[in-house]
């Protein structure tokens, strides 16, 4: 048995009460999809180092769930110990424990990494055994991390007004008015983009999210944040101190939110926040504001445990979507950092299609070299993690970077099957002329997140292979072409990018879209495109950006992936049927896209049209060799009927 | 104010205890969309005479409930004593009457008329304001009801396997594993299709619909059917007593009902029920099975209140799902049928055609007379009745006819936008060489049950009116030749048909499909294609059978619908991802569409496979004039690029 299984069933025994099993999410203390080192107690206790994960250490046993995205990776990680279960084919976790755990068992967690939501649905499901969740005070997890990696102390950054778009009394005065709607005399915010958007700031705490570790609370009359003082310069706290908003420490949140409760949490500017203009109208008397607003998905229960639950009103922050419409600002940086983001994509593309061409004798992605195989020497060898820091160095290159948005996957032949892969140094694999290569990957910049993924192949692909790429191909232009009234959500249009694959019945087993932030989480909500029932929350509406990201995996072979990020427009349609109001999509991303066959006449003349403002839109940021490749790979393609 | 609600207003205040609303539902004592000429309530008190909608009537006020497809209908029908109230724009009607009536008031129904599900979900509302629902002992509206039809007396007919293809005691054997697996000792059976299909017996008690106003009950080991003994010949009863069938009395049900649930009903063939082979494994201690089985959609709330609601199984029926999968000769059958159903409808499109250019002098379908606009004579003046007079007769003539499947909607011009209009005698629309013609028909066969529009112009369609019929067509094509993976619901696929329509800003408010019965209602489950929620319960099946209908209707102007009947079948894809195999359908409506442009490659390829299919078909039916017709009307379209 490893020392860390051991130790923590010793920690667990002698607990008190003594727990029979502890769950490790993979969550910080804000739910975050992204943690920092500090906080990846589950990838320590189990091996598996993908986003999304789930440990369970009883006695005598260790089980990993995950979900499908993440089988082969967790497969390859984790150790005989440890048992992998299935998101979607084996029972759900508080399923499992409340059947294979005993009557009355105590089932630990560290209510700071836990969210309400999912903590009260274990709570309901371990009743049927009357099995007791068990907060427990400390984080055993942490007591057995012999070498944890150090707190982060970089500095919270100020997002200037020039990026951000609009400014944090605006966005108080929307919040404030939402707060009065729902009868809310406050809210708490833990999801670390919520903080970061709401006040404008940004900090390098969590790599690939510019975000700061911090909580706030905003009530009627008052702003918090909660935050290391040491990461705030004189600077900041004097742009705090203008705003009205009072900086306390971070681990102070606990004991305010008690406070809150009581109504007994006041702020030294509370009497300096003038009332907001406007807001007359929609007066509440105030006894009837009571209740206290949590988001359940992303408020721990250590916090929400303080707080009356009959006075909580448990819904999705109002931040949320307020964070997903786009303002005009906002908007024009992304499609700026996109184009950016495009050029050190093609570039990439042409700088990989020349080494492969070099050194290993690959026929080249327009097929015009003579194919001559040929191994490179130990100094021109590529493989998929030096490719992908090439990629990275062309991005860092341009206006406004600061990083890139999430691990890239780049991944060659039967890794691409592996849809979340993420290349490790002493493992990865070696480029392969034969094979299809995909590259996920997106950036950070000052003005804009990115997500963009590629698919392509430095040989001759096979037939079936082209086959797939085509249906898959066919499944995102179709989606990225849909219009749809008005309160149309993204369960509804998921179909849209699956039925061309379905009639070849093919078909991927992860959602077709998110949201992007701006120069935020490149994953952020409350929308979706998906088969998920959590896609039907909430309309896709003007303003919000949403990724287009079909596939195809075949485990084993090769996976195939093609995704651009869209922004939702007003659509001018011809009629407008019902008087809702039509959208459509706008593309936003701009690198071509591999040749292909078997389309119908309006999937060329999207690609052609693509293709051809490609062209232009990337034209002014290409040096000769990269505008000669660029043109050859965006001629357009003419279908023979 | 009428002689009707007057009377009804008395006999609400004197009731015991005096009512302070009264309502009446569109439903006969089994809950049907259809109900004979006696049970038409609603219709008699409101005026009213669409299949979907529910009455109020307060002490001051009389509302009408219906749905989108019939608001301009209610508009022209209700008097001005009557406020129609849009489903899906105004409050629901347990809503409108928790808020509007007053505390503790007395709201009566007919507890026969009502069901399960939605007195239950009244209760829950009315409890807000304590109000109550008060089941009547009597039916008021049959009180003040005159001149009320006499009972259909009609005789019931059995229905030979060679039509039916499953015996009853296979149906029997099946169900009763069902129940065993659910640990129900017995079903309540009130649907009457379902007591139809499991008895392989019809009827021509209602309209349209060809089964017998009936019961039954089937326990582990007893069978009962209840009707009206004077309906069941001697020769009928023999055949119920070689099944093992106890024919009662219709009025019994309710005695029966309160037998069983105190396990006290016993049939005089209890003991000839031989255990079914191959049950033994599925045995379960018979203290387990008390449960009894009750679909809350189709029972209603006096039978269901005669049962201990602790023990009773409130889910769908299972014999829904089973009459819905078809078996081979019930797929032979509506095959057939539709053959002859098509025939017929091509027969009368020629005919119209011929008729149009005589008399009205118009150009003709294919525009080749010179248009000539002229009165016809009183004679040969045709109206929407007079036509559809003329199309019921051409089917009449077809083999096994046994009537329509529901009243043919023959609507000119603006009357097609009235999505289920059906023409009255006096104030029917004449037909009109200058406006949209839409035919919306069925009939009932021995083998099959039929359901098919098209909508037609035998005039120059204006350019509006052809780009919102070639947006249909392409909506229809869509759903028509999608593939899925097996599991996909109605809910997912309705936005195919959809998609092409939302691009031009159109849609329409109503679902796009439903199943279609062998002999039986032209609607029914369990699955559909919709957006509405209810389409996610059941997903679609190989030998299933479901319409294709999408539609756009202007008010005012035109209507314009296209409906086909697909059947489910397995679908032989390239590939099998997640070996769930897929599904597709196919079209077994043969009759021709209109020609139009605008269309895509793909949708060309599928109108000329579709059109030529349809000629070969339907040839052997055609005499020269008709089949000349036809053959220009399928003449292979060809699309420019």
């Amino acid at each position: 048995m490893s020392e860390i299984l051991s130790s923590l069933r010793s920690l667990m025994a002698s607990h008190s009460p003594p727990l029979d099993a502890l769950v490790v999410p993979s969550e910080d203390y804000h739910q975050s999809e992204y943690v920092s080192a500090r906080d990846k107690r589950r990838e320590f206790v189990s091996g598996f180092s993908g986003s999304a994960g789930l440990a369970l250490i009883t006695k005598n046993e260790a089980r990993l769930w995950t979900d499908g995205r993440y089988f082969l990776q967790a497969m390859q990680q984790l150790s005989d110990e440890w048992t992998l279960m299935r998101m979607g084919e084996d029972p759900v976790v508080e399923v499992w424990m409340s059947d294979n755990l005993p009557e009355e068992a105590n089932i630990g967690v560290d209510p700071w990494c836990v969210s309400v939501d999912t903590a009260n649905g274990w709570v309901k499901s371990f009743a049927k055994k009357e099995q007791k969740l068990i907060p427990t005070t400390i984080d055993l997890v942490d007591e057995v991390w012999k070498n944890r990696p150090a707190s982060e102390m970089s500095s919270v950054v100020v997002h200037p007004l020039e990026f951000a778009g609009r400014s944090v009394s605006e966005k108080l005065e929307v919040l404030r008015a939402k707060l009065k709607q729902e009868g809310a005399r406050g809210l708490v915010i833990a999801a670390l983009d919520e903080v970061a958007w709401l006040y404008n700031i940004r900090g390098t705490d969590v790599a690939y999210c510019p975000v700061v570790h911090a909580f706030a609370i905003v009530t009627i009359d008052s702003v918090f944040l909660y935050v290391d003082k040491k990461k705030v310069s004189d600077e900041t706290n004097a742009y705090f101190k203008g705003l009205g908003v009072e900086v306390r420490e971070y681990t102070d949140v606990i004991s305010d939110v008690a406070l809150l409760a009581s109504n007994q949490l006041s702020s030294s500017f509370s009497s300096k926040i003038v009332q907001p203009e406007g807001t007359k109208d929609m007066e509440i008397d105030s006894d009837q504001i009571d209740r206290l607003w949590v988001d359940p998905a992303s408020c721990c229960y250590a916090l929400y445990s303080k707080l009356d639950a009959d006075k909580v009103l448990l819904q999705p922050s109002p931040l949320s979507l307020s964070k997903a419409l786009k303002n005009p600002v906002e908007l024009e940086g992304l499609k700026k950092a996109h184009v950016r983001d495009g050029a050190a994509v093609v570039q990439y593309l042409v700088w990989l299609d020349k080494q492969m061409q070099e050194h290993y004798g690959a026929s080249g992605y327009f097929l015009e070299a003579k194919a001559n195989k040929k191994k490179p020497t130990e100094t021109s060898k590529l493989t998929e993690l030096t490719v992908s820091d090439k990629l990275e160095s062309l991005r860092a290159a341009k206006e406004h970077f600061r990083g890139l948005s999430f691990p890239t996957i780049s991944s060659v032949g039967s890794n691409a099957a592996i849809i979340h892969y993420s290349p490790e140094p002493e493992i990865c694999a070696e480029m392969d002329p034969d094979k299809i290569y995909l590259c996920d990957s997106g950036a950070q910049y000052l003005d804009g997140t990115t997500d963009i993924t590629r698919t392509v192949h430095f040989g001759k692909p096979s037939a079936h292979e082209k086959e797939c790429y085509t249906a898959v191909l066919k499944g995102h232009v179709a989606l990225g072409n849909a219009r749809f009234p008005k309160g149309t959500n993204g369960y509804t249009l998921d179909i849209l990018a699956r039925a061309p694959l379905w009639k070849y019945g093919l078909d991927y087993r992860h959602g077709t879209g998110h949201g992007v932030g701006s120069y935020l989480f490149v994953h952020e909500g409350p929308h979706q495109v998906s088969f998920r029932p959590s896609a039907r929350n909430v309309p896709l509406q003007a303003t919000m950006t949403v990724t287009d990201e079909p596939g195809y995996y075949e485990d084993g072979n090769f996976g195939i992936r093609l995704e651009n990020v869209l922004v939702v427009n007003d659509a001018e349609t011809e009629f407008n049927f019902g008087d809702k109001g039509y959208l459509q999509f706008e593309h936003i991303t701009w690198v071509k896209l591999i040749d292909i066959e078997q389309l119908t006449r309006e999937e060329v003349d999207w690609l052609n049209t693509y293709h051809s403002k490609c062209k232009d839109i990337l034209a002014p940021f290409m040096n000769q060799t990269e505008m000669e490749w660029l043109n050859k790979a965006t001629e357009p393609v003419s279908v023979s009927v």
